[in-house]
């Protein structure tokens, strides 16, 4: 192997995770570049993230893999292992609204995001000269009146470009159960709101008739319930009377690009837990 | 008079506002501090808050109503006026929670709310220290299974204290509609979310269950409907997973005491304006 | 006339300005949209911006300047005219970071800057390729030993394109006096910290090492002291001991774009206006 | 013992140092219950925060800390132990702004700050009715025209009731460097600037004249060098040019007080560790 290794371990808090943990990745040779840990204490849950330096070492994936199960077996672990050489393929999905897709794509054109977007799909033509000013691949499904038909077409495409990633980038179309349990938690979505307030539709119009002095974005994985997955990242943008609902809209922007990338980037360097309805984001260390 | 004045103003949108009600206070010798406007598009409804040095003018109040009437008249103005020698008279209703009483008291002996506080009531004896250490007096009213006497007694002493501003410093308690009517938009709340998220009891457990990255804070004019009425201030707190309840409680008491004292200060400064559920916040100038 | 004008007006503080003004303007037929003012105590200063409605008047430009010469003299007022169908033409002029640039780029092509952007000068072709990206033509520049021939030879590309506003976006090079003093208060730079602290060169690493915990950016007009102009916006990034320099390079260029492209839309806007060292910033109403 | 315990551990960076901390102390029956790490990558340099819950060991801390002297020799570490049951001792110096000592005394009795406060000392009697309010020994040291022989008399108290750290709320003068000598990393001070600008006298003056649109405060240990000690925490409020000096101060007064109490807390939960010029703050886990 010549690459990093991030481990993501889960298991019920016990004592002396740390040790045994730490103690063999270093029997193993490797240098631990870091370890961070989290317990719940409400739900008693034990989360940790560790990052390894792992090159030059004579060991192969499978055969790390098959060790670290004897660690997984004793302690009753549940864990993910990702090394920095497999470069995620993420598809952009979006409707009518630039923003996000320019964003995304920019960050991605100056090497600040560890992915490939091999493709962006649209349900409308709109976006496409976004797509193909950054050299990007763009396909057009129509929204079909038969939803599953539209959403065949998208997996068909997403199963070709074999993606890891979904990123719904102001998709203005809600996904079916059947799509979502194909990409478990590897849909992210950007709801121009402070999740759970305006869940649904038209949230900076809501926003302004509810009189807020803060709207707000909120990236979060996608699951059945619209607007109801474990959440990634939010953030807000003060705001004032002065504010109609289209200069909402556009003050709101800034925040959703911004929310978005973060919480695409923070999936892609393997720093999302998902338990429950919560998420357990480990920072850049 | 000897002292500034400020008028507020709303009508519906039409040409000459400005030119008329500034021209109108030229006119009668006043120099004008500041003069703000607003036009809410969506609805043609005109805001404004003019500020007046009112100082060695032959002028009676009662004269300068008499006169402002006509102008009123003619433009259809709904208005208000607030002279600065009227100290306003603040009631803090409190529970078991320290942090807000705390830090409306302390603002108060530092002169920085433009008000007396001539008691706090308390349903629970547990704060008198608090306000028996500034020197205020405090009411023990205690809860009573007949909600309406419990209030009457609270009426009767803001009576006899001719207060002008009611406010619920994490006052845990719902008032009833025959209390609120009689305090109309002079009830400030605090409630401990950004509303209209997490309406009602426990917010920070559910923030915590629906795993938020985001707590904050609201306050606004009570209303018949629980934590429904027109919003004045709110802010954020950033948190991680790593909050549980307690601790999100223990962050978000910052964030409570800046908005509710903020929120107070717009209040007695004349800056707030309410048009339906919507406020109009003429910020310092 | 079919198109809105503002006035941006300074004086000595006097009373009856507003009246005055906005009497003028209804005088001749004008709806006024927005009187915004702004009197520096300190400096017994005055500021006010006004915005008309100036569609289906009988009025040239050439009368409206004239007559208003005549308020002008009376109350001593310096002022300036701005009218909305002028489009500002705007240059961009950048070295190698292409976040800034992207970022301008991808705001006017959505239509989020009222201007137009006939060109970016680079003094290095590194970033032809973002300009090609978005269709503006680019002239590659090179750094001369001998300053002023560069200069000059950038001076006459404005100057053939008629260019208003002069946008540095991470252009390393200090321009001389004489090339600022063609563009007074034309030139917006931005800075990578926290005016005043960290001006000059490597102001993230200077940041690592002092140890801040927060970074920022700042946009000012450029004068012939360097980092020393007028401030127009400012904002930060909060960050821990974790970020080393480049990590800190990364975290701030969020900031310098949103405060440079905030600094830019507020100086289309005709919202600036600049007194000795300070800037008087009319919000949006 | 009956307590948990803190280790800060300083070293260069090396493989193997989780591990064997770790396993450390997990094969003395400890449980950990985090176990924070940094390494400045810059600095070669390493960094470690572990707390362990201590509760039923017949382990005393003597035998505790000579074995642990045995890991320390091994990896050449630098440390220290920090006992929770072991209160620590502050003492907060003030001159006349009331807002920080509010602030600290406010939290203190909420139970908030981990220490307690034996004294307040006063170079001006101007706030000893603040101490009085909350029951806290003021003690009133007059400026003296020799420096050291004030100083002597404030070294005095502290000795007298062994106080661990020293809190500079808005303690308007210079400290010589005897005195700082005496409380190495033990002295917080609070300046009124997003340092490093505006060191020294008038920050809020010098930032209105310098036009900045934001204000801060930042605080820091006080070293030899007059506002150069280490940051331990940061923060800023947006200011428009509407607020004049004084408006300014008062502004700040909320950041400074914010600010300041952070700082505190984490030192006395030993989460701060020094390097250099820079600090390494481990965030509540």
């Amino acid at each position: 192997m010549n690459q990093n290794i991030t481990f993501l371990i889960h298991c019920q808090d016990q004592p002396g995770i740390i040790a045994r943990v730490s103690g063999y990745f270093y029997d193993l040779g490797f240098n631990i570049l870091s370890c961070q840990q989290f317990t719940d204490t409400e739900q008693d849950a034990y989360f940790m993230r560790v990052s390894l330096e792992g090159t030059q070492l004579p060991l192969s994936r499978a055969e790390l893999e098959a060790r670290f199960v004897e660690v997984a077996t004793e302690l009753s672990l549940s864990w993910s292992v990702h090394y920095h050489d497999d470069i995620p393929k993420v598809a952009v999905l979006v409707t009518k609204a630039s923003h996000c897709l320019f964003d995304l794509l920019e960050r991605h054109s100056e090497g600040k995001l560890a992915c490939e977007i091999p493709l962006v799909i649209g349900n409308h033509p709109t976006l496409e000269y976004v797509a193909e000013q950054f050299g990007v691949p763009f396909h057009c499904i129509p929204v079909d009146p038969n939803q599953r038909a539209h959403e065949l077409e998208v997996e068909r495409l997403l199963a070709e470009h074999q993606i890891d990633l979904v990123v719904l980038a102001r998709y203005m179309r809600i996904l079916s159960p059947e799509f979502i349990a194909r990409y478990p938690q590897r849909i992210i979505n950007i709801h121009h709101a402070i999740l759970p307030a305006f869940k649904g539709a038209n949230p900076y119009r809501r926003a302004y008739e509810r009189g807020v002095k803060l709207i707000g974005a909120t990236a979060h994985y996608a699951t059945d319930d619209l607007d109801e997955g474990p959440i990634i990242e939010q953030d807000v943008q003060r705001v004032t009377h002065r504010s109609m609902p289209p200069q909402l809209a556009r003050l709101g922007e800034d925040v959703e690009r911004k929310v978005l990338s973060t919480a695409v980037n923070l999936h892609l360097e393997h720093r999302v837990m998902v338990h429950g309805l919560r998420t357990i984001v480990f920072p850049e260390s």
